[in-house]
């Protein structure tokens, strides 16, 4: 049986099939290198018309963590799809604390999710950071809050929890707040890799300008 | 801003609006939480066509796990994605080689992706176990040739790779095997989420079994 097998020949190859998809959209080259990565990471062109970047969302992310801002996850499987290896070559780490003990204490006790209770905890950490939530509505709903109420401000926020309780709910509210970037898409799809990916497609946006 | 905070609450309201979306199909009871999963994890009912499982999988699949079977996959984030804990309570481990510097080397040398290395670095091991793949279609190109050429039998294959180099024929060439049990999805979706639900959807059918 004949494939492809050649790591770099399969993502151009790949690259090469999106490209016609987004072509009539009025993006700059990075915007279309993360949309491009989240259509590959869900193996679904229909996203091309369901993301959503506000207009400085990819450029705040992009300097952000080229100056080493840290990367605050709801769940781990964000934490795994993203490269933590280019992302420490700036200095940034990835935190993620659902599987903290204190953190699934406190949600029993307060009847929340653990995702939101973790968010809540990270609190002014979030100022200048990048948030990247691909599971939890209420993740999401809380950074907000955090916004809204109590002055925090991430660089950018990729907001994109996936589901039918919440997740198309919290993206809405999240591409109309108008205090902090963010990258999302509308409707109940999305999940950890589409997070991810779009936060690769910033980290090696970095990569590609000091060639 | 009101929204659903507990865990339970939100899971148990997903499935609800999942369920009129798979109700003509003629499934088993446990299919249908194979399903559910699927398109939870997804956020996306167009999952509902186009998902395939062989007559047996969904039984065999769980069959072994119950039975203390390992899970092999291809990448680190269907390993995030499975519940260990669970799996662990009836003596299972995941195994995932995709960060073996062993791997690396060997893929390097023979020019081909690490998770086709990592899968043939498995070869006999694979046999009874649960193959999950939900990135790489190399990987499950591989395992496929490892069933044909090689006589290795896994209990159940999920082989849910996505995107546009491979994916849709190596899923294909899963759902035309006649050796082994299957749980994939047509066509260019899928990802690590996807296969990660469908496993934990087994996992927890067995302790609904023991209640």
């Amino acid at each position: 049986m004949e494939f492809i097998k050649q790591p770099m020949a399969i993502e151009r190859r790949s690259m090469e099939l999106i490209a016609p998809y987004i072509e009539g959209l009025s993006l700059s080259e990075a915007e279309k290198k993360v949309y491009s990565r989240i259509i590959h990471a869900a193996g679904d062109v229909e996203y091309a018309p369901i993301i959503r970047i506000s207009e400085t969302a990819v450029e705040e992310g992009i300097a952000a963590l080229r100056g080493g801002a840290d990367i605050y996850t709801d769940v781990e499987m964000v934490r795994t799809g993203i490269n933590k290896r280019k992302l420490a070559s700036f200095g940034g780490a990835v935190h993620c604390r659902i599987q903290d003990p204190e953190i699934a204490a406190q949600a029993k006790a307060q009847g929340v999710t653990r995702s939101l209770a973790a968010m809540r905890s990270f609190g002014a950490a979030l100022t200048g950071s990048v948030v990247a939530i691909g599971n939890a509505p209420t993740a999401l709903f809380e950074v907000l809050r955090l916004v809204r109420e109590e002055g925090v401000r991430p660089a950018c926020i990729v907001g994109i929890p996936v589901g039918f309780v919440g997740a198309a709910d919290s993206k809405k509210a999240l591409a109309e707040n108008r205090l902090v970037p963010y990258i999302t898409v509308e409707g109940t799809k999305g999940g950890s890799p589409i997070a991810a990916a779009a936060v690769n497609a910033m980290l090696y946006e970095i990569d590609n300008s000091r060639d």
